[in-house]
């Protein structure tokens, strides 16, 4: 949640994301260092995807590009001491996850959620797509999974859910993760996130 | 050239992108540092790109990508002190650039050459397509323009740029700059170079 009078940066990810795992994991700490305040928003690739004519991830259209994707994240990964499993499923369906996100966002569990997503899909090969896997993640965070769960299908939180997609097209992002300063600037990748905070913090100092 | 003993890097890069600019403008002093020896290889994206279905740059076929580039760019050059002017045309043909560099990486000024090229390309949104750039950098260079034009135009050169080509999409390469160290290990994009260079200083004491 954005505290009044520091400097913001809207953090967009998909739970299909692949570079969105390590940003997930890292965001958290590095804003409170550069003190700024960070959203989480989830929101769905795949119709973005579609409009720009592709029918599933880049990394998988272009196998080049894929293999070395793979590569490159078990690095990143190793670097970070974070665990890396690759799943067998690439890309995974996140709409339940998103939506699960949302309920948890507006409530005290959200990014604790979202970094469990993140481990159990990316660090354990999990399948985020299924309900069972959801459920536990919520339980051990100490949410209760059927209401949870409920919620997610609820009518408001498909709204939502659909509404983000659109705004994080509208605002012209392309790819996740992307950092979204106050000031409007874009910066894409994993590797712009110590970029896009200074970025917010020297913005906010402006003010 | 490599030193022996030394580690060594190759650096792939096509005078036609964007982010091969500030990778070229930043290597050599970070090389140096690192205790790395870069063997600078030119090649052409186009063929790469065309092979996967694309007849253009990527950052043309999907304009929100596209523009988010041209700002990165803008702010990563702001961030290095490079000049930076949009080119009204891009990408702009990069053979004749790449073929005087490899006539330059055999004699002694092919590096500066790789960086004046650059410079006046993105720097000064010059046209390197055209022979009297070239012919212009050649001169500030020391190098005879009329000489080096008619080598690069000569079967060998062409050859040698044809096999360059060849060599990079064989090692997987689908983008540029791509840097690769001894040990075969791949790093995509300007913003990988530090990391490029470590592994590859590892990778020489290891031996």
């Amino acid at each position: 949640m954005p505290v009044l009078d520091m400097p913001a940066l809207d953090f967009w990810f998909d739970f299909a994301s692949t570079y969105s795992y390590p940003a997930t994991m890292r965001i958290a700490p590095l804003a409170a260092t550069a003190g700024v305040t960070v959203q989480f928003r989830p929101f769905l690739l795949g119709p973005i995807f579609k409009a720009q004519g592709w029918d599933s991830s880049p990394f998988n259209l272009y196998p080049a590009k894929g293999r070395y994707m793979w590569r490159d994240l078990e690095r990143l990964c190793a670097d970070l001491s974070l665990p890396f499993c690759q799943p067998e499923t690439f890309p995974q369906p996140s709409l339940l996850a998103a939506r699960a996100a949302l309920v948890g966002l507006a409530e005290s569990w959200g990014e604790e959620f979202c970094r469990a997503v993140f481990r159990a899909e990316f660090g354990e090969a999990g399948r985020i797509d299924d309900s069972a896997t959801i459920a536990r993640l919520l339980t051990a965070l100490g949410a209760a999974p059927d209401d949870v769960l409920a919620k997610a299908k609820s009518e408001p939180i498909k709204t939502r859910l659909r509404d983000e997609t659109q705004a994080a097209q509208q605002l012209g992002i392309f790819g996740a993760p992307t950092f979204v300063t106050a000031d409007g600037e874009l910066f894409w990748g994993n590797d712009r996130l110590e970029q896009a905070l200074a970025w917010a913090a020297r913005a906010g100092k402006k003010c």
